[in-house]
Parts: structure tokens; C-alpha cells; sequence
């Protein structure tokens, strides 16, 4: 959460940018009422109020209190009510319980986010913001903008809880796709490096920028579809605890799962509940909604395995000739808010960015040499790095701005709500293949 | 819930005592916002807008879908969304879920309402209303004064959830009250009545009317107060395990009971949550809040006991000489919400209706001879008969019209969320008491 | 377990009697092994060690340290160790981990044994045997018994936990017998005694005896046999819940319920795990180990209810019209370890005694002027009334002397590991039947 | 758990060590009584009778009954009663219910190992030990080690579960030595080579050796002591949420962590129990039993980290210069069963095997190219590989010829019933250091 480079922009880009970011999240939430504002469906998801009030909070405690004199706090208590998790700045109101957070109201929180706005305004207009406070502002609109993508996968889960089955936002055509054929492309072994350099922002954990000895192998040229996914259960996967790994299958066996989360059988055909309602698959459409596990074992049953994240980021890099590749796929601003086909002109790597995360083998993990930041801020990433799995590229749901070779996101293996699917590896030992 | 004395008020009058209910449950709603009534603190409570909603359903479930031809139901979905646990209704939405249900919104939840209502109005006025009908109506509105007092006490809970504690009204001044000694009032044994005789409606675990023999005994002349309870407090109630039955104590060590739900110590001494805010304690008012063990336990150090149901309902009989001493009390229309002092005035049994349920030590089991009703409605008490123990005599957020001698009210001996208090009782022997 | 009428016999007899059942409980070890002896197969149960050493500390805690001058206990660490739940006695190790306590052996458990009735022999010859002490070892010989009843069905529980499902004893042939029907045995209603009046030993929650009034019922002349229990089986009883109490249903999905516990579905039908080995339904049996839940709903499928404890103990003592019936029955001593048919010859109640324990409709609550006792053997029964059922009647492990028509027997209504049947009960208003 | 380099000892050879390593397992429970090889104080241990019946049947099903014509079992149901998790075998009994087995006896279980052994011997005799038998039976000698390890590890838990705190031996006094300092060996990076390289046994995770890039880095001398640590408990390090991982806060609250297993307070200091009793610390000896998250937060609050397992594995082989350190340590045949002072005599990496394995910063993940075997022997580790992470070097129980540089053990980050500690290492960048 780190930008040791320090920002490049103007002063005013940055403004102008954060400006941006701050009304986008704030208009996710139109299409709801307060009541679905305030739910919370399950621990790891947090209601959509909670989520306009935390991004606010980061800039009051971060940004506002220790740089701009004279701000006065819209309501103490919400130094507690809307921490997240920064034991440096003090008590939080537990996770599991924000959904009986009923007070403050929606329209409280909309103020709030509002004054917060005014006072940030007022932060740059009296020229407060140093290269110190610049960096902050900017890790805060990082972080907001990795809020806008919970706000969607939270309240996803949170609707498909209801048997209405309500959409939050009503179905939209898509065109039709030719989709082109599952390639794999090669990559030499050798050093590489590995992780963020150059300008620009980026986390902490994607830092130091390192060099890696990879052996050579292949890469998929797109994601898994669902039609292949499909396969994968009409052959008995989710019954076959030898393709599975061991605490995986546990976890599969006490969860009931037989398919990706939101597919469910109907008297038509598997159906898929997503942010625009119900619908059929979506055959050619990467999917998504996999754990860990089941991106696991259907890797292996298809005798193949996940990259790490170093070969997804070699291939990202080597694959994406143009830097403006990350910037070309289906994000958050498509509006299509669900994965679509790869699109049939034949680039190198498609669909490394936007459309779904993809799961890779490597524990999350601190790169050698990492430092977190001094501060409260340093809190961000180092310490959940346990028992969660990296996830790159980015999905349907993601700010496209947002993304990049080096980002390092990250979940518990079991974690399925998250739009995150998988791409296939393997080995460059192609004599062992028939 | 059956009427066998058929109803004897003329439909007129029924058709305005439901109007004036159905009304009062919808205006329980009016401090609150669409959040608050969304909210669902525990799986034991439901939100404020379930209990708007289900309320109406039983009404289009059971009174409308088969007696007003033509009737149709706003919403299908509604038939299993809001069905709290009739089996022979068919299938129901998961009761911890309640608080998931974000849509049907408030707003439509009030347009239901408003839709039964005034189907329930061309009823009558077609003169649909047959005697059996009627029954059904009564039922129907008995049922709806039940769940006025739940909305109240479920909100209470949810909003003690939320650290900024809000109140659901503000608070109220009450005038101060010179609060009479506590005596024992004295009871022959003998052949006693239990249970509904005469006219008018009553549940049907109150029958049928039966005769039982109890021996002599002696019940205290008012509730136990706060500032009582305060004493057991002082004198190591809470860690003292010969005080408690065995499953008290270990409900106590596992919940981390320290006084009773509601009570939390401040540095200005101990101050109770209520439904008007954060306020002192009323040491002359009834204790509340506390669970049959805490109230077994009470007893136990007094060296007395709780009164059997027979006995508290011989004394309520008995001691109010009048009829309609059963209107007398601190009920929801008086717009306390909180359990008042004794009234100065002598009368041989004082706060027996109103202010605090009363725990007795009798079990919740059918009385000789029960048969619930053949229909759906016949799963209204019976089934509930294991692991409760019943209350009587109402508290101060029943409405007055609802409660009468013969009422039994049941709640797992661990509950704590209702307006839960006790009265002592002690067997007449009094050579053994110094 | 007090023993208000002191003992009646001489001193003699009772150091007889108790050297009797002391012997007795250690043989009950004797097939098995200290492995068999050491397990603990649930927290409800404990190992067959733990049984022989708290028996003993009984006598150690509550006789020989008070009252045998000199006396040293075997080992300081027993006190806590093998102290069951009598808080005034100290603190005691943790229920469900009886089963760790690998030591001390069996061998050294059956050493500490021999040296508590070596030094019960010396309290006996040094005429130290004062009334206040003969009391005492009353009621720990009574208290003995109760363990040899719960040895045998707590090692049935852990022997049906190993997949090789070893037999307690091998299988024992049983004479065929030929079942009477079942009758209806009538019985007015009227103020009748009920508890342990005139001689001999009783537990504290027999007393004070006292008069109740009871209404005209009827009283199956037998328990509910495994042939019957199968028709309700097979019309589905386990799939219905409108059959059921909320809770039980609750229960009964929650747990799998299919059938009672130890039964199993085979290639040749029906299966019982006893503690002589894996063996055929006995349709003609009594069936055992049922839950109030089961029994409950057993009723309610016949058309009928479960009796109270009053009714019972009306029937018991009005249709056993000699005292010696109560030793009359199927027990411990009879050496088949699982319930029988109903002898041939018609009594007017068959098996009040012995095969099964009954499940009464009452909770476990206390006798009217009830008082525990005042030291700490008070603890024995008072405490654990709450949330429990009442069952009656004695089983086919229970020792045939221990029982007897006052005998209130308690478990809570999940509970199944026991002997625990049923005899069906109706009111006596035969109009209303076809 | 493959040996890809053939076996090369001859045939004779490997049927002596076979016998050695048969005879030393069934030795361990030499000092225990039935009931203490019968108990299982935890779901992640296992009785020691399972653990004899077990590396008992792994010869049974993988070695003997492909391999030798003839072999009949011991007894078919002990297929799934012995069966730890190969599901390619079959069904498999319940691991948290092993302790439930009270049959088959130790006797029948010491019969078993006999009955084993003299087929084993008849398979050598026979001349049936063909290449591929001779790696199934290093294979079942290599797993019978481990499964020693756990013999030890698994009883010290349910000893010390027991109030009465009995010991596995008795305690042995051991020798005065001096400490020497901890110094930091200082490593350069490059390309190094990881993994099992020529010949000698290795299992299936620790190939295929390949190359990895690593960067400067730093190791401690020795591992951390128990005065090193009770420094750190000191400083209040299990107060303070900042020093830890988020997930190993969550578990040191939840667990209520205040020491290392084993450890506690007493009036006359710290104590820790042990497998030769309650001892006093030994200041100068290894930590052990510490979660990983302990290991991390200790090594965090000294300014230092983990070493990752490549790291151990290039210091344990570049500091111990000769091949011959391997087996120099103190071992499960020193007898001392406690981790002991590292030697006076400076060695450049002290420790680097026995006493404790020390917790690296790996999660536990297969190596390029890594192929898990192809029969039921290849769910050896390849399907653990998830939410573990990576301890090296062998422990005070651990057999001496068990371990190599290359040995990958592995643990979730929560185990702390092992002998697990740790090693402190840091970046090579002095220049941040003061």
C-alpha cells in the first residue's frame, strides 16, 4: 500500500481522478434501496452502507485529522464503527455484526461521504497536499476503488440470499461471440523479474520489484468456460474426492457443493444467478465463482495444474506486447457486470485482464525483502499473508484503471463469492504428453 | 388459538377492533426507518417488517385465500416467504434468514398491508363474515397483538446491537412514585379452576377449564424489583453456583451472564438500555430482562420460589376482585415501555397484569384433555410444548386488551429478550421460616 | 436422596446388602477390558473406570473421611478426579474428558475399590455405623445401583461405536413366549397420593408424598412393542412432522433420525445392536432406546399421549395389587440385558416393572414443598430439574431392588442411550373415540 | 514418497534395518498400559495401538497382499479400521473416532505387528523382494519412522491432558553445558540447486531437485531458546495483535494462547510438561512447541523473520560441511526426549537436525514438475498441499536416520503438539540495520 515511486501526476489529475472515483462508488449504490444498503449476508461480506462509510473513513483517519487543520470528524464514533481492521488506530465493531448496523442512515452515510468530499476539496485547494499527503489520497482512491468491486461481488451474495432472486441491475443483450480455440502458449524458463517498477502506484506487496528462476512451461491462451467447467461436473468431478485436494474435498463434502456458487439446476438446464438476474450459462463465458479447490481440481483433471503467480505475470508481460493491454477488457465500465466471451481477434494471452481473477498455485507471501509501511497504513496486506491464495488479472468487476501486471490480490482457498476463475498451466515437458 | 365459546361481540364491533389493531401494529413502525425494520439481531427475533408482513399473511393465509371468493394474493411468493412455521402451509423461508430479506421492500410491505386490509373490509361488508370466520378473525387479531409486543421487544434487541445505542422513542418523564412494602399475600389450598371459563376469546392451550388441588402457599404482593435484584447482584448472584439449577449455571459461565440482558455498569454505576435510551435504573420498578434461571435463582437465594401457574393464576383470580382489574396496569397503550413502580394504592395483588411477564415454575404442557385445533391454525401452541416454562400476567408492551388470567405465555428458560420478570412465592409452613 | 423414615433394617443387613451390590458393580467389569473400561464414547457417558471410582469416592467423600476416624484417602487427586458435579465438594475434572484419564489403571481403580470396602467393613465393626451414617451409605449403596445400570448402557454406546460391534456378553437364548394383547386399563380420577410414603429408602424427589387430582384416564396394559414401533416406521413416522413436537422435529432432522438408536437397516431386514451382540428385532419386545421425542410422536400417530407420572404411579401402585410386583420383572439380574415380551399370564399391568424405563408427559419438577437436602449430597436431584422428562418404572439393567412405584427416574428429551420405551395413555372420554 | 534412484543397500541390508526400525516402534509402548495406547486426546492425534495397527497394515495392504502369494490377512475388517486416508483403499474409520476402538486389543494389535512381520520375513526369505517391493518397503520403514515420531508426539498430548500429569519415562538427568552465542551466518545469493539429489530415499515431495535464484540473506546459528523466548512472553508479545499475523491473532485469542503448549505458570515459575514429567525451563534449549504463528510473531518482534525452506535447505547444506552432520544431533536415540542445549563446540549451523524442526516462511506447495506417485501410495503428500507450511530438521523424537537436508515436513500454522521451533534469519542488507 506502499507507492515508493513517488506520484507522477499533477496535483490536479490526482484531484480530478479522485473526484471521479469517489462519485462512481457512491453512484453503485443507487440502484438499491436502504434496506439493501444495510444487509450483511454473511461474515466475509460487508453491507453496501458499510463499505460508503469505510472508504470515507479511511480519508477522514488518513488524510483529513492529521493534515487538514481544523477538520472536525462528522461523528466520533465512527473512528470505531467504520475501522476495518487498523488495530494502530483502535477498537472496531466486529466484523460478523455490521449488518445491524441500521444507524447510522443511508442518507447519513450519502452526507458523510459528502462532507468528506467538501473537506478533501478543501485539503487541495489550500494546497495541503504534499508529496506525503499525495501518496495517502492516492492509496486511498486504491482502496476505495477495491471497495467498489466488493460493493458488487457483496451484494450479489447478499441478493441471491433471497428467494426473489431480485437483480440489481435489470438483464442487458450482449452481442454474440465467436470464440476461438483454447491455445497454449510457450514461455522459456530463465530469470525474470518479478513485481512492480516504474512509475505509477502500487501496493506494498508488490514490492521489491525482484528477479525469479522459472522453469519453462505453457499457459491457456484464455480462461476455463463455463461449457468446459461444465464437463468437469458432467464427468462426476464434484463425486471424485482423488482429483481433489484433501483439505479441499473436506471443505466440498461439509459445504454441499456440487457447481460453481450461484449455479443452481432447473427443469431447463443449469442456471446462474448474477447482478443482472437470473440466466442460462453463458457457455463461452469464462467461469466464475470457483474456490481455490475447484479451480484445483479441474486443473487436474484435466491433466493440468494453475500457474503460479510468477508465470501469470511473466506471461502477462511477455503475452501483452502493448502496455495499453491492460487497459483492453471487460471491466467494471462495460456495465456488463458479468464475464463474457474472449473476444475472437487472436491475441497472445487473452483475457489476462478484466472477466474473472484468476486463481493461482502460490500462497500468498510476502516477495523477499518486503517491508510493510510504518504507519498505520502499514496494516494493509502483510499481515493477512496465511493461508490465501494470489489471484491475478482482475474481473468484470473491477475499475479498469485499478489493474495491472503486478497487482496481488488474494483469498482463502474456500472463498468462492469473489468473481474468481481459473486459467490452465503446465509443464514444458511435452514428451510426457501424448 | 381456538374460540371454542363462539365469539359473542356482534361483527361490527370485531370488524372495528381489527381495523383499530391493524392499525396500531402499523404505526410501531413509524420511528422507525426502512433499515430498522429490515434488521434481524438474532435468530430468536425477526424484523419489524417480517412481523408487518406475516401478520397480513395470516390473515390472506388463513381468513381470505379460502373465505373471499375471488381473493388474490399480492404475491405468491409471499405464501412461503412469510409463513413463520405451519407445516400444513407448506414451506417456509429459514428463520434465522428473516433479516435477509431485503425486498419486499417497507414500502411494499405497507402496500400489502394495506391490500389485506381492505380485502378483509369487502369481507365483512359482503357479509362473508360466517361464525366460523369470525373465529378466525378473533384468532387472527389475537395473534396480531402477539406480535406488536414482539416488534418491540426484537427492536429493543436489535437497536442494543448498535453502539451508538438509539432509542426507539426518546425519553419520557415519569412522575415519581412512593412504592408500598412488600407482603405476602396468604392462599388455602384445596380443588381450585384453572383455565378459560365463560365467554370471549382464549387460546387454545388455556383449555380446557380443569380443576386442580394445590396446597397452601404464600405470593409476594408485587414483582421483584430492580433494586431487589441490585441485592442479588451485590451479594455474588452471578457466582455463586449453588444458587443456580445445573443448566443455569452453565448457561451463565458459557453466555458470560453478569446481571441482567439489557444492564451494562457505567462509572455512574449500572444503567439499563430500554426502548426510550440509555437510562438509570428504577430500583422501585420491576426487574426485567431476566431469564427463568436468573429468576429461579433469585428465588433460591431469597429462600422462596417462583409460583406454579396454577397458583399465580388462583391468586390473580382471587385477589382481583373485580373484573377489571385485568385492564388495570402498565400496558403498551400507556406509552411507558419500560416496567413502572407498584402503585401506591393497596390492592391485594398488585402489577399481577402489565409491567413484566412473571416466570412461574410450571413447565409448558398441555392441560388434561387439550386437543389443538384439526387445521393448519392447530400448530399454533401444542407443538411448542417441551423445554418452556410459562409467564403470565402480560408486560408493558402487551396491549391491555390482550391479556387475562387465564393467558399463558411460554419462552425457553434461557430467554431474556421479552420483558421477563418474577414474583416470589413460598409454601405455607410458616413454622419453618424465622 | 434423603431418607427421612430412617433405616429401618438392622445394621447387619445393611453391611450385607451393600457388600452385595459393591461386588456386584466390580463383576459388571469383569468382560472387559481395561482398554473397554477406559473409553468414553460421548459427554453424556463415562468410562466404565470412571464408574468404579466415583462410586467409591462416594463412599470415601461422603462416609469414611467424615466419619472414619483415621481414615486416608488413597490418593488426594481422587477428590477432584471423580467427583461428578457436587460443587460444594470442590472442583472436579471436565465431564467429557473422563475419558483421557488413562490413570490411574484399572487395576489400581479395582485396588481403590477393594480399599474403600476395607475400610466400610472397619466403619462397620467399630459400631461406627450411627443412624445419620447408615443413611449416608443407604443412599450410596442406592447410588451404586443407578452406576451399575448406567456401566452397562454407557459401555453399550461406546461398544456400538467400533465397527467390529463386539458383544458385552455372547448371545443368550430366550425361551419363546406367547405376547397377550394389548388392553386398555380404566382408572377413575379423584384425589390420589402420590411419592414415597411408610418405610424404607427413597430419593429427596420422591417427597414430600402429597395428593393430587387426577381426571378419569386409561393406561395401556403393556409398553409399545418393536413390532408396533416398525408400523410406525413404515407409515412414514420419521417423514411427517406434523407428528412431531417443533423441537423433536428439529431434533430428529438435525440428528438423521430414522429409526431408534442401535438400529440398523440390513440385507435381511431390520438389526438392534444389544449388549449381547448384533441381533433380530424382538417384535414382540418392548422397544427401548427412544427419545420423549419419539415417544411422543409415537403417541400422537396412535391416536393417544404418553401418561403423566401421577397416572403412572396411580396405575403402577392400583394395579400391582401386591407389593412384591415391584420385584416382579425383567432386571438386571435376569442376565438377558435387553427388554422381553410380556409374560402370557394376564396381569392387570404388565412390565410396570423392569424391560424399559417409561416416558412420562411430565417435566422433571419438583414435589410440592420440596426440599433438597442440606449438605452437599442436596445436589444429588434438585438441581437438574429443568428440561427434563420423567421416566418410570426401571429397566432391564436396572437392579431389581432398586425400584419401586415412587421412583422418578429423569433424562432430557433428546436422550436416547438408555432403556427408555413407552406405554400409551388416553383420557377417559370414550365418546369421542370410534 | 517415492524413490525414483532405485534402493541401492542390498536386499539384506534393508531387511535388517526393516526388522530394527519394526522392533524400535513396537518398543515405544513398552512404557504404557492398554489404556494409555487405547486414547486419543484430539482429533489430530492418533492412539498409539492405531499407530502400531497402522504402519502395520501399510505393509498388509501395499507390500503383502500384491506381493505375496498366499498372504490372508489378519483380519478384513482392520482394511478400513487401519486405513488413515488412502480413499484409493477404500473406506476408512472416522480419525476423530480412534480413540473409540477399544478393540482389537494391544495384545491383538502386538499379534497383528507379529503376524506382519513373519510375512515380511517370508516375502525376504522367498527372494519376492524385486525392485519395485524393495521401494514399497523402504517406503512402509520410512513411514513406520514418522509414524514413531507421532507415537511420542500424540502420547505427550494425552498425558497431558491428565490432571494427574503422569509421565512418559522418568526423568533422566542430563548434563551442564555451555551456550555458545548466537552469531549470523551470512549467505550469498545466486542460483542454488534444492531438493533430493542422488541416492538414498527420498519422498515424492522433495523432488524433482531443481534450481532456484535466492538473494543474500543471514541465518541465526542456533535455534531459538527457551530464555529467548521467555523474553518475548515477557514484552508481553501475546498481548500485543501488532506483532502477529492477522489469522495467528484471531487463533491466540480464540485459544486463549498466553505460553507454548506444554508451558505453564506455577508458583515457583514456569514449568513444562514433558515425556519425562513436569520440569523447570531449560533456558539454554531450544523453544518448542510454537505454532507457526507464534514462530512468526516472535521472530517479528526481534526485528528478524523466518527463513524460507530454500534457505534452511542451502545452510544446512553449505554449513555442515560434511555429510556425516545429518546424523549428528540429538535424536529420538539419545533418549533425552527433550530438545536439548545446542554443543559448546562451534559449528557454523548448530542444531540444523534434531531437537526441534524449525518452522520455515513456505507454505507447503510441490516443486516444479512435481508428480505425486501413480498407485494409492501417491496421496502420500501431494494432496495435503494446501493451508501447511514447511518445518525442517528433524526433532528430539525424530529417528536419526529419518532425516536429510532435503526432508520436508509440514503443519498447519496452528499445530502445536509437535516439537516445532524455530530459527531466526534476515535480509543481507546491513545498511537498514543500526
Amino acid at each position: 500500500m506502499i507507492t515508493p515511486p513517488l506520484h507522477e501526476g499533477s496535483t490536479e489529475t490526482l484531484a480530478r481522478r479522485l473526484a471521479g472515483v469517489r462519485a462512481a462508488t457512491t453512484a453503485l449504490a443507487d440502484p438499491l434501496s436502504a434496506e439493501d444498503c444495510a444487509v450483511q449476508s454473511m461474515a466475509d461480506a460487508s453491507p453496501t452502507k458499510w463499505h460508503l462509510a469505510h472508504t470515507s473513513w479511511f480519508f477522514e483517519t488518513f488524510v483529513l485529522q492529521p493534515h487538514l487543520p481544523g477538520y472536525r470528524p462528522v461523528d466520533p464514533a465512527y473512528r470505531e464503527l467504520f475501522n476495518s481492521y487498523y488495530l494502530a488506530v483502535g477498537g472496531r465493531h466486529p466484523r460478523p455484526q455490521r449488518g445491524l448496523l441500521t444507524r447510522p442512515s443511508l442518507t447519513e452515510i450519502r452526507d458523510y461521504r459528502a462532507h468528506v468530499d467538501a473537506a478533501l476539496d478543501r485539503l487541495f485547494e489550500r494546497g495541503g497536499a504534499t508529496a506525503a499527503v499525495l501518496q495517502l489520497v492516492e492509496l486511498g482512491l486504491q482502496h476505495e476503488q477495491q471497495h467498489q468491486e466488493l460493493i458488487l461481488t457483496d451484494i450479489q451474495h447478499a441478493l441471491s440470499c433471497n428467494p426473489l432472486l431480485p437483480a440489481y441491475l435489470p438483464p442487458k443483450p450482449l452481442p454474440a461471440v465467436e470464440v476461438p480455440l483454447l491455445r497454449w502458449l510457450s514461455f522459456d524458463g530463465g530469470i525474470n523479474g518479478i513485481g512492480h517498477r516504474g512509475g505509477g502506484f502500487c501496493f506494498d506487496n508488490e514490492l521489491p520489484a525482484h528477479d525469479v528462476l522459472l522453469q519453462a512451461f505453457e499457459l491457456a491462451s484464455r480462461p476455463v468456460t463455463q461449457g468446459e467447467y461444465l464437463e468437469f461436473i458432467d464427468d462426476g468431478g464434484y463425486r471424485r474426492p482423488e482429483l481433489w485436494l484433501s483439505l479441499g474435498w473436506d471443505t466440498c463434502q461439509a459445504q454441499g457443493w456440487e457447481a460453481p456458487l450461484y449455479w443452481r439446476r432447473s427443469d431447463c438446464g443449469w442456471r446462474r444467478f448474477t447482478l443482472r438476474g437470473i440466466a442460462a450459462l453463458d457457455l463461452d463465458a469464462p467461469v466464475a465463482h470457483v474456490s481455490y479447490f475447484e479451480a484445483d481440481a479441474y486443473a487436474r483433471w484435466r491433466g493440468a495444474r494453475l500457474p503460479t503467480e510468477m508465470e501469470w505475470e511473466l506471461a502477462a508481460r511477455t503475452a501483452a506486447s502493448k502496455p495499453e493491454a491492460e487497459a483492453a477488457g471487460n471491466f467494471l465500465e462495460s456495465g456488463a457486470l458479468v464475464p463474457r466471451p474472449a473476444p475472437a481477434a487472436p491475441a497472445p494471452m487473452q483475457q489476462a485482464y478484466g472477466d474473472v481473477w484468476e486463481w493461482t498455485a502460490s500462497a500468498y507471501a510476502p516477495y523477499p525483502g518486503f517491508r510493510p509501511a510504518a504507519s498505520a497504513v502499514g496494516e494493509y496486506n502483510g499481515k493477512f499473508m496465511c493461508n490465501q491464495y494470489v489471484l491475478r488479472g482482475g474481473s468484470c468487476v473491477t475499475p479498469r484503471s485499478h489493474i495491472r501486471a503486478s497487482y496481488r490480490n488474494f483469498f482463502p482457498p474456500e472463498a468462492r463469492w469473489q468473481f474468481s476463475g481459473l486459467r490452465l498451466a503446465r509443464d514444458a515437458t511435452p514428451a510426457e504428453r501424448p
